[in-house]
């Protein structure tokens, strides 16, 4: 395989809350993805969820708290917890996954995206 | 769980080669390690492993080839593969991989760290 720069990756699309696969390592991927605005409220329940913000600041809004990244910040949401993503302005995002997962979890919208888009 | 903070994490430890532990995700963990100079020649039986470069410029060295990383660039070493990490200055790295590995793999010796220290 070759390395993987991700600006060059970021640079590659502009399309919001749908993740492209960088790479793979075992059964986990690795996913870029822009987001802005409001996502859903969801769940995955069969796994933990890796946020970390390459660029821009976001925020992951539970039940009972909010959470706010900012660049070069991660969170861990836990499997089966309720979570809503939003950003004000445009954030770039890396996600870590296992492969398969889809974007809206338990909560199949407009906004599902394909789980398999490859940059 | 709280956010998690690269560069405050980075701030706590100033020791080479000696991977450690920020976050987990299901049976994965996320960890921050600085290098400088040579590391061994090793390989991973069970897992691939994934290097990202936060800050500075590493080489992984393979029997072929050798790879540059850059900030913000990322390699997925192929499980079972000989590789040698090095870096001519400091570097700071976060790598993914599953719990338990141990930064030497099949190779022990000096540079054999603890596979469970926390930051």
């Amino acid at each position: 395989m070759d390395k993987i720069n991700l600006k060059d990756k970021l640079s590659m699309f502009s399309d919001h809350w749908s993740p492209k696969i960088i790479t793979e390592m075992n059964d986990y991927q690795i996913k870029l993805v822009k987001i802005k605005g409001d996502f859903v409220w969801h769940n995955h329940e069969d796994t933990d969820e890796l946020f970390f913000v390459i660029k821009g600041k976001m925020y992951i809004e539970f039940k009972d708290k909010t959470i706010e990244l900012n660049e070069g910040e991660m969170y861990v949401v836990p499997k089966g917890v309720e979570h809503k993503p939003y950003a004000e302005n445009e954030c770039e995002i890396m996600l870590v996954e296992p492969r398969g997962v889809v974007n809206t979890g338990n909560t199949e919208g407009e906004l599902t995206a394909s789980n398999d888009v490859w940059i």
